[in-house]
């Protein structure tokens, strides 16, 4: 690592020569596989873009130039160029975030993992910097997977439309996104790569150029720019210029010299311009290579030799939906499934190797998986739309207009709901129960174990008139967690026994939280509170049953992995208002705020949603009720 | 009107000549004009696809073919060809819907009025088909303006992909929205309109072949047919083809038989197609053509000769953003102001006027407004996104995550929130309250009326770290009510004499409703119930000195016209858990179901959230506490 140590800024990279260069980024990727083997991470979309990166770097001087990631997985060659070399901690609470970060370095600008915004935000610095009068550069990195979305398409139409206002965009493609890309545009950009005369002419001149003793590579570089005139002619721009978008390429996104010469001439362009940069995906790492899934996209803590995982991990709540789901494709041939270019981390991949005929991957489109959900259930059909809960703010509108409103059958799962934890603010689940909740007609399930993901992925999907959403955490899968009894719809998983005094507490748990509020019970008995805990299982509407049950106790206390504003704690207390149940009521859920990057756990703990906190506060709250209660009782009888 | 009279659906088009086709063409124009100009409604659109909806009943076979239209709102033909032509009660209480509307016809297929999203319902429709083993056809009507929003482009990826699922997509390029369409895209279409050769080609044929004495047109439409290579060559099909779309056109949309022709062709193709029809917002109506602005769009009530409107409407709360905006842009050299496609509705044409280069119409792509958003306020300068209420919702993710997360100075102006009526369930912004709440750092304000506009507007655009948004209802404002006094930062409208015993109700009143709240007072004055009536002005966060406030009276009555479910009163109730301030709450608003269209008023009063109900259902309440307390001092004087 000779070369990398001595990298303290981008401007470190001028002074290199064209060898070092290379050695620098064979350095990179050395780094790269034992960093990130060691912590877990992105690897496949790093190993992708070192040298891009590089060239970045050399041709545009940031903080002052904006050097811009979409999604922010790929920016760990930005990071170890811009000051940032201890990935030890890597996603780790006190570590570097896995994503750019504005804390870090002002060289990171975009933070979040959501995929398609890098060019509303290039749109909106470029418009900043005509307004201001500024000179500053904006380049913006976004992958051929992410041009499927279509805020990307929002922002190319505005971009093209101002001829004069410079911004350069670096078209990442490596024929995927997570899953190989999908639609008509990957199909174009597969004509653009094919149809490569340009490279394959300027590739036989540079090796021939190479080949003539002169210094340095202005000769080469001379010609090259003269075969700009040449390569319109050979070169399909296609739709990007009908956009009227200037379009250069496709360059060989691993040959620094050639990236260097193109974002140069998209540098002085003055106007909007596309680079089109090819590249592989966990390029010079033969595991990820070899990989046919995902190329390595991310990967948990493995062997760097092998690529394996350290330590396999145990059922999860996806593999448990996603075995349901093949068993459900099989009884009913009206289940199709949707996946926003997630096929595997959402769990459907065994459903499309047996229904391939049934099974729908629409890009990253969030918008068009809900929409066309509409429409295949208005076709008589019932989708599974299954994604990433964080990913499903995308289509709050679609779910609401287009499925609420039309009444349509559509099931929602979401995925890695709740605090996700390693992968920073962004990719926490923590809004869904609260925007869901004014969906007229919704109903969500908030399964608490394996074998209620399993029931209630089988009542939703009953469901035909109305959106279904059943939502559950990432990672493993807890203990099953039986119940007592069933009081309406809801499943009561523990009580005082019989012969007890009315309990004081009633706890009402949502989804996987179960065995953390059973603990909460155990500790407040052990305060001599008794309490019972009741899982709604159907956390929207509120159950029927739940504000007379409610009523036989002191207080209620809800607890969420769910922002605290509007989720579940807030539709239970409003059922109890309704029905003119004043029990005091104490919601605990995640507060107001985003929440950095740690293990869950970490997280969880950090923002008190812990058994010990919460019993401690419910105590408190009993103890306080017990004073007033004696207080009235002695003021009244004073009177 | 003898011809329209004698349309009961679709397949009595089937029997008519092409001249009585004409005849019947204008006999609908002057129904639209007629009846439109009676009721207010959507004008110019609907005089602009008269006969391109005529052609479409006569080629495909609704309602087992599936006719979509984008948006809705150029329906009204279709209407009328589908038996639905009494237009007396159009958007009134109990008469047709200004959408298509299932409860209306089977031939009505989707009813909300957001943009873009009928590709997306067509491809499910397709997909749907393809797994059913159906033969129904599916023909999607879309506008050029719809084209700039991110879900079509999503759609479009998805539907080029499947080479062999037949779909036909119908573009109505009027060159514009609302406003003129926006963006490289409309610069593309531009170009396709401007080489038309084989139009004119054919058109001459065509004019050859009507002097040539045959019967029907059979000659016409083999030739016709027999062109199709021929345009191949002349016409650039540009972009679409890029993707892998089948591109008939551009056509003369006002054509019946060149419609039908292209219509015919795309029919048989077997895959996905797309045909470019070229119309003219209010055509045949010459107010609606010299309307520069934007061509009749929608209309109120007008005198059919002169298209004026037969009274002219008060002050709005549009109007007194829009001159407030002014000011500001000459105060502040760093407000730039964003809409989507809608420029006049949000009232942002006099800031577009006096500051053109400080203003952004992204086409109807709010996702690409939001995420825009956040890149110019990073770059220096703060933003003003005017919007619909109902609209936002497109954005939710890119205001949580681009502009929220990463601090930005935004301002997000909602109009059109709360019920807005005759435009039905989809228009009315009845969610912003509730989504909102859990957004980290946003502050919503709700001001009451047009001074607290203008004021409140000054505050928001001073918070240049966190989102702002201020949310105001359609239509005329309101009177002015004065505050009594200021706590904290909310203002007191009325409260019981000095001297006065300790009130009973606390009245939280919520933006435009601060007139009903001091009404409320007034008749719960009459029953013997004091009543504080206070406007928090910013609703979130909820103030602090709300709690303390409350924690004085015996129940606290929260009003808002938003969603009940997470809204402003169950962020009341959250807030005055969160203080230990257990006084009773009822919070009012909007229940959770669509509202079906019909005035304000009439909804208002259907949902109950009007003064009388709500002063009948506290007074209620604050009897039952007088019960309940009185019960509980003899219970335990007893003991």
């Amino acid at each position: 690592m000779a070369l990398l140590t001595r990298i303290r800024g981008p401007r470190d990279l001028d002074r290199l020569t064209p060898e070092q260069l290379e050695a620098l980024a064979g350095e990179i990727r050395s780094f790269l596989v034992d960093a990130v083997s060691k912590t877990g991470g992105h690897l496949g979309p790093n190993l992708g873009v070192v040298e891009l990166t590089i060239a970045l770097h050399r041709v545009f001087d940031s903080p002052k130039d904006k050097v811009l990631f979409d999604t922010g997985h790929q920016s760990y060659v930005h990071k170890l160029l811009t000051g940032r070399q201890d990935f030890s901690k890597l996603r780790a609470k006190g570590g570097m975030s896995g994503y750019p970060s504005r804390a870090e370095s002002a060289h990171d600008i975009i933070e979040n993992s959501h995929a398609s915004t890098v060019l509303g935000w290039a749109d909106g610095l470029a418009k900043a910097n005509e307004v201001r009068g500024g000179d500053d550069h904006v380049v913006a990195v976004i992958g051929d997977g992410a041009l499927t979305g279509g805020m990307a398409w929002e922002a190319l139409n505005n971009i093209a439309a101002a001829k004069d206002r410079p911004l350069v965009i670096v078209v990442n493609d490596n024929e995927r996104s997570y899953e190989p890309t999908i639609g008509g545009l990957a199909n174009h950009l597969a004509t653009l790569r094919t149809t490569d005369g340009y490279e394959r002419f300027l590739a036989r001149g540079k090796e021939m150029l190479n080949r003539t003793p002169v210094v340095g590579k202005p000769l080469y570089e001379t010609l090259h720019g003269a075969k700009k005139g040449l390569k319109d002619f050979i070169a399909p721009q296609g739709m990007f210029e009908d956009l009227g978008l200037k379009y250069v390429g496709p360059i060989d996104g691993h040959d620094i010299a050639a990236v260097e010469s193109a974002l140069q001439r998209a540098k002085r362009f003055g106007g909007p311009v596309l680079v089109h940069c090819l590249t592989e995906k966990g390029r010079g790492y033969q595991p990820a290579r070899q990989d046919e899934a995902d190329q390595f996209h991310a990967v948990p803590v493995i062997h760097p030799d092998t690529g394996l995982p350290v330590k396999s991990s145990g059922a999860d709540w996806t593999s448990v939906f996603g075995e349901e789901m093949v068993k459900l494709g099989r009884e009913r041939e009206d289940i199709v499934a949707i996946t926003a270019a997630m096929m595997r981390p959402v769990g459907l991949h065994a459903f499309a190797q047996e229904f391939p005929e049934r099974v729908y991957d629409v890009g990253i489109a969030e918008q068009h998986g809900a929409v066309s959900a509409a429409g295949l259930a208005t076709g008589g059909l019932h989708p599974v739309f299954a994604v990433y809960a964080t990913f499903l703010n995308r289509a709050f509108d679609q779910l609401l207009m287009d499925v609420a409103l039309h009444r349509c059958g559509v099931t929602f799962v979401l995925d890695r709901a709740g605090v996700t934890g390693s992968d920073g603010p962004s990719h926490n689940g923590m809004w869904d129960m609260s925007i869901l909740q004014c969906v007229p007609g919704l109903r969500l399930a908030a399964p608490r174990d394996a074998e209620q993901v399993r029931q209630q992925l089988r009542e939703a999907v009953e469901v035909d008139d109305a959106p279904t959403v059943v939502r559950y955490s990432k990672g493993a899968v807890g203990p099953s967690v039986p119940a007592v009894r069933r009081i309406g719809g809801m499943d009561v998983l523990a009580e005082p026994g019989a012969g007890q005094p009315r309990p004081d507490v009633l706890i009402v748990s949502v989804g996987g939280l179960a065995p953390m509020c059973l603990e909460i019970a155990t500790l407040l008995d052990k305060q001599g509170i008794s309490a019972t805990v009741v899982d709604p299982r159907w956390v929207k509407p509120v159950d029927e049953s739940l504000p007379p049950l409610a009523d036989e106790h002191r207080v209620v206390v809800t607890v969420e992995d769910n922002s605290r504003a509007g989720g579940v704690g807030s539709a239970v207390a409003q059922a109890l208002r309704d029905a003119g149940v004043d029990v005091p009521l104490r919601d605990f859920g995640i507060p107001e705020r985003f929440l950095d990057h740690g293990s869950r756990g970490e997280v969880m703990s950090e923002i008190g949603l812990t058994a010990p906190d919460i019993a401690r506060q419910v105590t408190g709250l009993v103890a306080k009720l017990d004073g007033r209660y004696d207080a009235e009782r002695a003021e009244i009888a004073r009177d």
